[in-house]
């Protein structure tokens, strides 16, 4: 049985951002089949600031974890703008979270951890999914942390 | 309705590259199902000129996103020599766009929107995919941008 | 007639190295429908030592070619696990290689063919696969290189 995850967001006291619109000619997501692709999420918070700054330079783990915490919030309005509903989701698929590094920055994984929390909390069993966190130099308007997924929706 | 993508890009003027051959032991593109993954292209452009150096030290934005169009163009002639004719391109699911960038160029996005407004030029509302677009500290051979590709192929 | 896996294993004397447990919440492997995503695996090798270091800096070419090839007899045995026995895989779809680079190193491509000529060797025609090679900033515990995949898992 799965986590009714509307229920799971409500005790939590978790309040989905309202949806960013992409930054250029491309979607929040793209179906295909039972795959939904969610295009790479910044760490927007719902007062509109952005989380920015580079891990290991101007920003520390904690303030990663928050901000892939946040991208992935962005994420989860995303699939229910999408899908309409979050109890559609079949299963998180997979993440890739990249997380704006400097060279002696490793704590991608533990960054990381922000997004993969959040899903697993939210999903219980069915939030598990595969991952891959790296380091990147750089990320769209200096965020800290961008997250994309790929989401299994369940078939009618 | 969708496009006709060989009359759009004959009306626009678009000449399609000869198709570079993989640097190593790979292929161009892998179908599985309906779904076929190109792999990342780099911006050789038809002269044979790769379009080289980083974002934010030896590129400007106009030149990344003239590179990110020659992936994308990259992608459409690995895309034609896979299906035979870009007509049984289905939709475009999701591009990832790696820019070469310096720990302070923030402007990915406007550079992989060179890549992602050819693909909606080109096969219109089909075109329209999920997207992510990072800085990366280095692409194969100096390139400026890199960007690999989904494309769902229509069934039968 | 595809290769058997397993005998080609036993034949080139490769040795698949002990699962290695993800660093966090999410799961070594994910499958939906035919599709088997494998999160990034780092290049640990069988006596418990990671490979480390900044291609262009602390690391050669040699060196990275190595780190690529753990990653991928990492995958491989995450295959394993997560499939039962290697004969499953239909083929090879996607590899990225993330390599651990400084800002002047160009080489990506042959790193990671580390990991392509390795999956090429088992799994032969079967194992050609789409993929991306691109230089990143840091990776998790300083690893060189970081290989993620997705395997077509052969329909029973």
């Amino acid at each position: 049985m799965t986590n009714d995850p509307n229920r799971v967001i409500e005790q939590l006291g978790i309040f989905l951002p309202s949806r960013p619109a992409p930054a250029a000619n491309y979607a929040p997501t793209k179906r295909v089949g039972d795959l939904l692709f969610v295009s790479g999420q910044l760490p927007l918070v719902e007062d509109g600031t952005l989380l920015t700054g580079t891990l290991g330079r101007d920003a520390d783990i904690e303030q990663g974890v928050r901000a892939a915490r946040a991208c992935a919030l962005n994420i989860l309005s995303q699939v229910e703008g999408a899908l309409g509903n979050l109890d559609r989701v079949a299963s998180i698929v997979k993440l890739t979270g990249f997380v704006s590094s400097t060279p002696d920055f490793f704590d991608q994984s533990k960054v990381v951890n922000g997004a993969s929390d959040l899903f697993c909390e939210i999903f219980g069993a069915s939030g598990v999914h595969a991952r891959a966190a790296v380091g990147v130099s750089a990320l769209p308007l200096n965020s800290s942390v961008e997250v994309e997924a790929i989401i299994e929706v369940k078939k009618i």
